[in-house]
């Protein structure tokens, strides 16, 4: 069932990046989930909340009210509405307004706030406006043709991770920080990543050896991710080359972000449509 | 001597992983010993342990019975019993068991049962079971290629840990934390690889200066390895791609994870047997 | 308007670096910058500022001389002198010495003198003198080409640390160190980029879990700049090897640092010219 | 003056490595190395010294005297006396013994001792004798290729790492572990370098957003040295396999490890030769 009339054109506003009312739209609400992203940072901070308390209620429901008019217009005009609701993003909208009106409730609920944070991630919407989602496709091809490779690498690392920690467990005792193997796992992980907190360490001259040997295991297997990201990344990259051929003289080898033929000067075919089409067919 | 009757179709659900119900097996055992890993890593976690103390050694024992049974069968339907007994996983399999029977005779060898966690090794079995096994090749291969350059890379690292330890020891005085040369050494292990825990910090201003100076090469260095594994993975992925062949138009140069030909649309032959057939042939 | 008379003969001395004097006059800038960059350093420590203060106090003023001095002639022989003086390096010229001249009305202002330290940028100019611009050139286009990659991955590296953070402030509280979400936010970058400070740690067995969590993630999105970068300069060090052209038998492909032609041994025209060509054209 | 006699016959052993004899005293002089330093570890953590006192005075006048031997045989049978002298490794050979003599005159030299520890470069000599030198040849050129790039990079981060400490000099004050600019400026390349031991920290909000500014920066540049090193390698690598070419059927394009010929099975040439080659000629 195709819309019509007035749910018609607020679709186009509220869901559609095509029209200039929708670009405009999306603009806007991104600027405003990031200042409600910033209310909520600066709500957390217990100096500056004592001192603008009051502002800071106000906003907080002002934020809710744009966002629940937002959310119902959006059930209002979506194509299925059933589909929308239970969507990601029908989902994060949603969890959004909740907190402020369970906090009338319930005292407590104002923790809930914090996922409110969550409606960032439609920042990631707003790429679709920009010639950036192009590059976004790019790392999320690579990394997804990646996938099993990254797999395997993980489980390697979690059974070495498991395996020295294990060990550390059996050799710095209790006593040393290592209360229990999961601590000990954890403190592999945070080693053998190289973030080293610092807040466990080996004390005795076996456990030291045992670390030295962890994170030169960690140092050569962050080699792996890399080598894998890289190699994809270059394959990807050389295709979208491919890909980008002049409709003109039909040359092709463009670099990605060119917008004219560098043989002959005559416009480009947007890549954006190319991978459109290539995603869809 | 090849095996014949009960033995042959025991042998063929427990090492096998080519038949359902050896597929099967498989899976359950790799539940199994997932869940023993689990019950260790919570036995070690005093505060649980204290609470469910009782049910943790009911299950520490069931356990040890389902591992016993799979042991002595293992045994019993082994092409070569010997070469099981002494292989990698027959010891393995052992150590698994016999934690639990020490600790009945000896007090302090239930600290043993962390040796059951090695049985998480066995994750890699299973792998065979799926398509990850291809790419796990690939990483292991590229790695074996990059070895030699990778111990020379490990042999200029260990000299440069030695001589910069040694300077610090020498520079910041056992009263600032370095207090053998041995000590020394593993700060800048921790330091090189850029895992830096802070529990050893130079004090003077001299000693921080070397730091800066160590931690700048270990900055420099950690581009080696991953240069070196980028390096052979790209050029393994290349061959991996040649090797894909298709049957019909012979044309080569297909993705690793292709299923049909890109060329004539003709089902690719599984890339998992290349491999076996390289491997074995 | 071209300069002439006096005006064109510093012109050439200060801004130029093509005439032997226009040489000889940066690299003697540079070096009186770096021993006043040295100087605001020195001053900074305490028992050495304690101990030489005479004598800094007169070097102070000596460099601020001789800056002024430098200051006023470029204004003076300057082709156009408000875009000079409102040029990048106009504003950090003047910058320089000010504060000197401002801690003589006002007290405390001799902090400012750290802005002096700006100045080093200015070894950037000095770049120009020799061939290490040529490679200058290569890493600013390469990271250049990768911008908006980059970008989208800043992007995303953002909104997982404030999630994170978000989570982390849930989950540990304020009693663990983790006060606010903005100062959460600061713990999931420390974390994220594998620094690791250690002042502020989870101290939950759940917190903990999340950390794993986030150096994991941190551990394999390292991979994505990497393998931007990597791409990247490999495409542009391709590009610049075609560029490499000999004039006598017009074969390219010669390495970068290449002077003679490998095929006849004809000098080669000097890449950077080629470089300045492109920029310009 | 060509070597005859006794000291020609000493000079093949000492300084060669192409007889048998000569590779026979090679291996023991490195692994009398490695007991040297492994003494000299030793000697430094003072439990293990305390109670091995007297072994340990013993074994350092043995390795002392050995050395000496080896020092004087090796002026007495060098080619060239005056250029062995003042050789890189005559001046460490000297300085390995040099400081047993003086801690007999002085008290206080036994310090010196880690001197000894340099020794351990000697078995950059030994790699020599094995294939591995291929591949450090290889790692060698590929950073060497790099250097200029390398270089670049590092003047770009010092740049980066003095504005940044000064920066936080100015908004953490002295009393937050920030006395001086250059303690500042030892944190930021810690911090930069994603090294972060935790020792210094910003406490105020302001300087945690500039920390993390930081080690994002930090994040995104250690992709440089990373990129460099890569595409170098890639293209070393690449020469290296057309440079290994077949004496029987002339196709090139051999793994570097190959040993026969894979079209043919002929035994392939010594890479080893052709490096030689090439070096020399």
């Amino acid at each position: 069932m195709p819309l019509t009339g007035r749910r018609k054109q607020l679709n186009e506003i509220i869901f559609g990046t095509d029209t200039p009312a929708g670009k405009y739209f999306d603009v806007i609400l991104i600027w405003t989930i990031l200042a409600s992203v910033l209310l909520v940072l600066l709500v957390s901070v217990e100096s500056i909340a004592g001192y603008y308390g009051e502002l800071f209620f106000i906003l907080e429901w002002v934020f809710t009210a744009l966002f629940t008019v937002e959310y119902l217009l959006r059930i209002y005009c979506a194509v299925d509405r059933r589909s929308y609701v239970f969507s990601f993003y029908g989902v994060v909208d949603l969890l959004a307004i909740l907190p402020s009106y369970l906090a009338l409730v319930f005292t407590g609920a104002s923790y809930l706030l914090v996922v409110r944070l969550l409606r960032v991630l439609r920042i990631f919407r707003i790429l679709k406006l920009v010639r950036y989602l192009r590059d976004a496709n790019l790392l999320g091809r690579s990394l997804w043709q990646a996938r099993r490779k990254i797999l395997v690498f993980y489980a390697s690392m979690l059974v070495l991770c498991i395996i020295f920690g294990a060990l550390m467990f059996v050799v710095e005792q209790p006593q040393h920080g290592f209360t229990s193997i999961p601590k000990s796992i954890y403190w592999a992980i945070v080693t053998i990543t190289t973030v080293g907190y610092g807040d466990i360490v080996p004390q005795t001259a076996f456990g030291q050896a045992i670390a030295a040997a962890t994170t030169l295991i960690g140092y050569s297997i962050i080699a792996v991710p890399t080598g894998l990201v890289t190699a994809e990344l270059a394959t990807e990259m050389r295709h979208e080359r491919t890909l980008h051929r002049c409709d003109n003289c039909s040359r092709a080898g463009h670099d990605v972000d060119s917008e004219y033929c560098k043989y002959c000067g005559y416009k480009l075919a947007e890549l954006h449509d190319l991978h459109g089409a290539r995603e869809e067919g």
